[in-house]
């Protein structure tokens, strides 16, 4: 027996979550040697990622929504990184690597898992052995966040050479992707981030302006930086900043509704005016969830693996240290208090 | 000489637009008999379509929209159809049927028009004369808000059989064309208008469900007689009614922005609260103007000429007599006082 920390989803919040009252880290323990049944296999937890839309999966089981609810008093799930450890299931092998993905990996030290639940959680993914990328990487710039972004702005976003893109949350999990990918493909970049340290950051990626949203009214900073009107839009924080963005956006505007982080802690979300901007300017607004679409993902790990590998991609991550930091964590990236793509750092290969 | 009554747009208003203030009819004359320089030609109108958009074109000409705003002291411009009585263009022979369409069919009741303003403005037209349709259809059912209509639903809706389309001001010049096309494609088909006499209309046209959006909470009733939730909002309407479809909407819910009528005449828009969903569903709200889509008129002529001359679709307008009456016409729409695609009647053939 061995101890095995698991972070529980311990009460449903109303506004903002707090680490302990809302979700605690608490002791467990599990038996590493147990016989194990066929199809069965146990994996060590290495990195969990925390992400805004998990707000939204702590609420009431009553309330449909796309990502299923956590089940109060059970670990939270989310996308993770561990490495098989024990197997008695013929596709996971001793040592591969194995990415908990579709929001379904288990928020716990050690996971004991059989052949059902793996079947639509767990996959194999060894690449890192073979890049030399960091392990972390997979659950974020080349995981779910990555493909969020790689995705919303190819398949959405449609761009064209030359025109405007405008990303909010930029220096997120996300947003700094975006302005990236969108540089590459030879558009003209914007951003906005809650600091003076993370616009920086943002120019120092190659955006060509970034802006602090909290100095001055959004539209005056958008029609100082986005002199030519704004073409695609890279949704991720609603509530004002999506008003303003259609006040100011151009004819034929493109806004990919990725989130809307802003209004994930109100009661009531604040309200929208400028919608019939929608019409006058024939605006197109999509709303999308990664997990529709992973059969995207192989030619997404193909890509985006060679511009990191080339260097023509950076990912910041900001690590929190220990399954202990989780709750916080979390709280961090509902608050922008995060830095770059935020992750838990559980354990080493 | 003889006399040529004009629509002159007086005043910009805020608000509602008032006939005899926003907009006169006023005298004036044309000599029938004059020397036609080359290039030009006369018509005589016999028919305006008088639409919700026309509202946004009452406005300082300094705010850039979609469709110009109207000149001051000007006539209003709209779609028409008229008949050329004289004529030195080679294009336009006498008698020749004209579409005045693109929004720029002089509001007069006899137009001098010049090869320049005859190229953008007014196409030959001389199907009623071969098919026997009504010469009025052509500025409704098989002009702009037929073709609007047919587009949105057949482009945007991407309607897939037994799928559920709601349609707002169902009763108006598009709603009732949207909700019959969808019959015509296997949809499911509920629409709203704003008096019961309406709703008995819808289910004379075969709407599977129609309801009195002015009985009752907009959300109860979507959720009464939309039991399978919204997959295609084909939305005219805005504001309140666009925020319970929202809330109402299946996953990969499609919202056709045609126009948002409930907003035209408020000084401030209605706030918009449950834009959450375009993420959460995965909502596609794409905005279109019809003049974008010109190129699509002779399919759209096409099929929809067969779909009527077959009686697989009807048509009921609402028809002021006179060219007096076209400032209260464009009123009535406004207020939703109409009953079917209101159009003026200025003349016979």
């Amino acid at each position: 027996m061995v101890s095995n920390k698991q972070v529980i989803f311990t009460k449903i919040p109303t506004g903002y979550p707090q680490p302990g009252e809302h979700m605690q880290v608490k002791e467990s323990t599990i038996d590493l040697d147990q016989e194990l049944p066929k199809g069965t296999f146990i994996i060590k937890n290495l990195v969990f990622s925390v992400d805004p839309y998990m707000r939204g999966r702590m609420r009431d089981p009553s309330i449909q929504s796309y990502a299923p609810a956590f089940d109060l008093n059970k670990p939270m799930t989310g996308d993770t990184m561990g490495v098989v450890i024990r197997s008695n299931h013929p596709d996971y092998k001793v040592d591969d690597l194995v990415y908990g993905r579709t929001a379904r990996g288990l928020f716990e030290e050690y996971s004991l898992v059989n052949a059902e639940y793996a079947k639509n959680s767990y996959v194999v993914r060894n690449d890192p052995k073979e890049n030399g990328l960091p392990i972390r990487h997979y659950v974020g710039v080349l995981g779910m966040p990555g493909m969020t972004a790689y995705y919303g702005l190819h398949e959405i976003g449609k761009p064209k050479k030359g025109e405007t893109l405008y990303v909010s949350a930029a220096a997120g999990a996300v947003g700094q992707l975006v302005g990236q990918f969108g540089k590459a493909l030879g558009l003209y970049v914007v951003g906005s981030a809650g600091s003076d340290e993370k616009v920086e950051y943002l120019k120092s990626l190659g955006f060509d302006c970034a802006f602090n949203y909290k100095n001055g009214s959004i539209y005056d900073n958008l029609a100082k930086y986005c002199p030519n009107g704004i073409d695609i839009y890279y949704e991720n924080v609603g509530g004002e900043m999506l008003d303003a963005v259609l006040k100011h956006a151009n004819n034929y505007a493109r806004i990919i509704a990725c989130g809307m982080i802003s209004q994930y802690n109100r009661e009531k979300p604040d309200p929208i005016y400028n919608l019939m901007n929608i019409v006058a300017k024939r605006i197109t607004v999509q709303g999308f969830i990664i997990m529709d679409h992973m059969d995207f993902e192989e030619q997404f790990l193909k890509d985006v693996t060679s511009l990191l590998l080339s260097g023509k991609v950076k990912y910041r991550e900001d690590i929190a240290e220990g399954i202990d930091k989780t709750p916080e964590a979390l709280c961090d990236v509902l608050y922008g208090r995060n830095f770059g793509k935020q992750v838990v750092h559980i354990a080493d290969l």
